[in-house]
């Protein structure tokens, strides 16, 4: 299971170069509409000069309230967190904020695909987890079990994507594989 | 059709206010999942002072690529753009730039719920103009046509939303009805 070929391995992109590569070929290849949503940034002070551009001299990151990406796909709203972590044996779930968490579960009650696409850079194996499985070990934390997923436990509750060149990550036909086990 | 219940009217409240109260309402009454997008900035310098939160010292204003205001409703993809103009008789269309019609078109065409929001704040009128229609619009102002809409033209393709208490502008609704009277 683990990816052999080194010829379309990291090359040194990080998983946010690799999302956007992915989203901009479903974009240009009509199969979705999904974007990185900006950064929050809380602006304090600006300056106007004249015949110039406004400059912001003052501000501040906000933790984000939402996931990362959002979007559409065959008319069904698309919503997912994208993480990275150099552990090697488990997810740690310190990685996400709770309002985060919280904004899965109302997508996923409003029938929103949500989950996270979680990448072991050092294994270089990539997994989009559903937030209906995430949620179950989130809960087992918050009842005072383990602050993290392990990696078996990952590999049997997630779909593994193999990076490829062009898209480079293709969670749209994870999710598909997903539905198929559903149905 | 005018709104004459001065109590429920403008307030001071700026559009985006009234939306950003709006979404909580759907938010809080688990109705639907849509919020504003941060306002894209590009950072081009942070300073880190030793025990306190990093700060932009230099960062520019981007245009937006994208709408306002996306997420999801029942399951379905909404995405929006909202407009106020304080014009009486017709909305300007360089209120919209290109990218966000082309963003609008590749949403509508993966199904997902398009339109713009459009405010006449003196008037202090709200219309739901569907995408579909408003591209009519834009193509003729392309094709060398007037570069608005009329204001009986709006009231004759869109939907008109009375402001109200809570939820203060019920967007939502009014779909409903369009919908209704596709089928
Ligand atoms: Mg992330
Ligand atoms: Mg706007």
């Amino acid at each position: 299971r683990k990816k052999t070929n080194p010829s379309f391995s990291n090359r040194g992109k990080t998983l946010e170069d690799e999302l956007n590569d992915t989203n901009e070929y479903y974009l240009s290849n009509n199969i979705a509409v999904i974007h990185k949503k900006p950064v929050p940034i809380q602006v304090v002070n600006v300056k106007y000069p004249a015949r110039s551009a406004a400059v912001i001299t003052e501000a501040y990151f906000r933790s984000p309230s939402t996931t990362d990406y959002n979007g559409v796909w065959n008319g069904k709203y698309i919503d997912f967190e994208a993480k990275e972590t150099k552990n090697r044996t488990s997810f740690p779930l310190q990685n996400i904020h709770e309002h985060q968490v919280e904004h899965m579960r109302k997508v996923s009650e409003q029938n929103g695909i949500t989950f996270l696409l979680v990448k072991f850079t050092v294994l270089d194996r990539y997994f989009v987890v559903p937030y209906e499985y995430f949620e179950k070990k989130w809960e087992r934390m918050i009842e005072g079990g383990r602050k993290s997923i392990t990696l078996s436990e990952i590999e049997e509750m997630s779909i593994e994507i193999e990076a490829r060149y062009n898209p480079r990550l293709d969670y749209l036909s994870a999710l598909k594989k997903l539905q198929n086990n559903f149905n």
